[in-house]
Parts: C-alpha cells; sequence; structure tokens
C-alpha cells in the first residue's frame, strides 16, 4: 500500500457516490464489515451512523478502520486504511447525514427520529486496483 | 445478526456473481478490506488468493473473516461474518480460481505463473440490509 495524498486521478474517483464497505474491529478483535456511504473531502473520509450502532462503541475504542470503494463496474476498487479522527454528534451528525444523502440519492436523509454521529476518517495508506 | 442457514431468498442472492468485500484482520489487529470473487456453495463462502498475499499470512494467524456481498443496485446487501476452516492450494487451488472466475467472466481465470490457494469460510452469523 502507498501513502496518501492520493494521485488526483483517484482523489476525483473518491468523490463519486461509489459503493464502499467498511471494515471495523469488534471487541473481541474479530473484523467486522457493512456497506455504508462516505463522502471524500480533502483527504478524509466522513462516515455517519445511526447513533445508537454497536459499531460506534467498538470504533470508538479501536478507531482503526478499511473502506473498499467500488467504482461503476466494480473492476476497479480503492482500499484505504485509516483511523477515526474525530466523532460528531448532534446537530452536525444529523446535518452531515443529509449531505452524504444528497451525494448518494439527490435527497435529504428522510429518517429524523434517532441520533446520527458522524466519524472522520484519516487515511493512513491507500491501494486501487485494476487501474 | 442472525444464525445460519440463510433463508432460500438471501441463499439464491448469493449464488449471483455479486461485488463483495472480504475484510479480515492484519497481524497488528487492525481491520484490512478489499473486493474478492467468490463462490457461494451450500452455505459455505469459497474464495481465492495469489499464494504470496499477505492477507493469507494473517488470514492463517486469525482465520476470522467478516464479508459484504452487494447486490446489483448496491440499495441491497449481505453481510457474512464467519471463519476460515479450509485452506487448500496446489491444482486445487487453481482449479477453484479457474470455476470462480467462470462464475464471474464466463472465462478460466487468465494468469497461470503464481500459485493459489482457496479458503472456505464457515459462516457464523450474517445479516441482510434492504430487503
Amino acid at each position: 500500500m502507498s501513502n496518501p495524498p492520493l494521485p488526483a486521478e483517484y482523489d476525483a474517483l473518491l468523490r463519486e457516490p461509489n459503493a464502499c464497505v467498511i471494515g471495523t474491529v469488534m471487541s473481541d478483535g474479530s473484523p467486522h464489515t457493512v456497506a455504508t456511504w462516505y463522502l471524500w473531502e480533502d483527504g478524509r473520509a466522513l462516515v455517519n451512523m445511526d447513533a445508537g450502532r454497536a459499531r460506534l462503541e467498538w470504533m470508538r475504542k479501536d478507531p482503526r478502520v478499511s473502506l473498499t470503494a467500488i467504482m461503476d463496474d466494480w473492476s476497479q476498487h480503492i482500499s484505504l486504511r485509516g483511523r477515526v479522527t474525530e466523532f460528531v454528534g448532534g446537530e452536525q451528525g444529523m446535518d452531515d447525514i443529509d449531505r452524504i444523502a444528497r451525494h448518494y440519492t439527490g435527497r435529504p436523509y428522510p429518517h429524523r427520529d434517532r441520533g446520527r454521529v458522524s466519524a472522520w476518517i484519516e487515511i493512513l495508506s491507500w491501494h486501487a486496483w485494476g487501474f
């Protein structure tokens, strides 16, 4: 894997609303993966979760994460390893999920009944396949 | 998450050549994700790697893995947690990558110059989103 920053070509691709999977480590040290929306901004990734997610708890305990973004025809994909440097809840957490939902669906996030928490991910290394 | 077996509907979906990301735990305990081909057979997942992959080393050390398969329009996805119960190299490893490549591309795997190792993944729990 290489160190950031990413070449402009990959940076631009990551700004698209790609399919993405986030990998975290559960409390027992086992890997956990789930599909996630994300935003790529200034070389960092922003993800956002329901405030009640167990994942949030184990990410606070071990902030190391891995992301794999899969481009359109998924013969191209970029993996990013990093760590969460900041969790943000409250109104900002809700604003962020609206911003992310607009990026993917063109509309604000439809659910307002539960709190949302953002996690900013600083990238430590990356690798691109199929380019 | 629920325990296997998966309902017939999800079982059938997993047999399709879906985009998939595998999550493993590196030697330092940090999560690692990468896109992967897989085959879903009799409630187990088969993946196959270049015999020289570092990932293979840390999977032998900690066989716990997580898979997230993303269906066609990726509003549906299924995550599987499990463990590698068997590694298979040699001719069988090469036969397996041919079988997997045919599933995804309709053709045998084009590269014959490097050894291939299969990993059979037994599923311990699963979760489906968007259904």
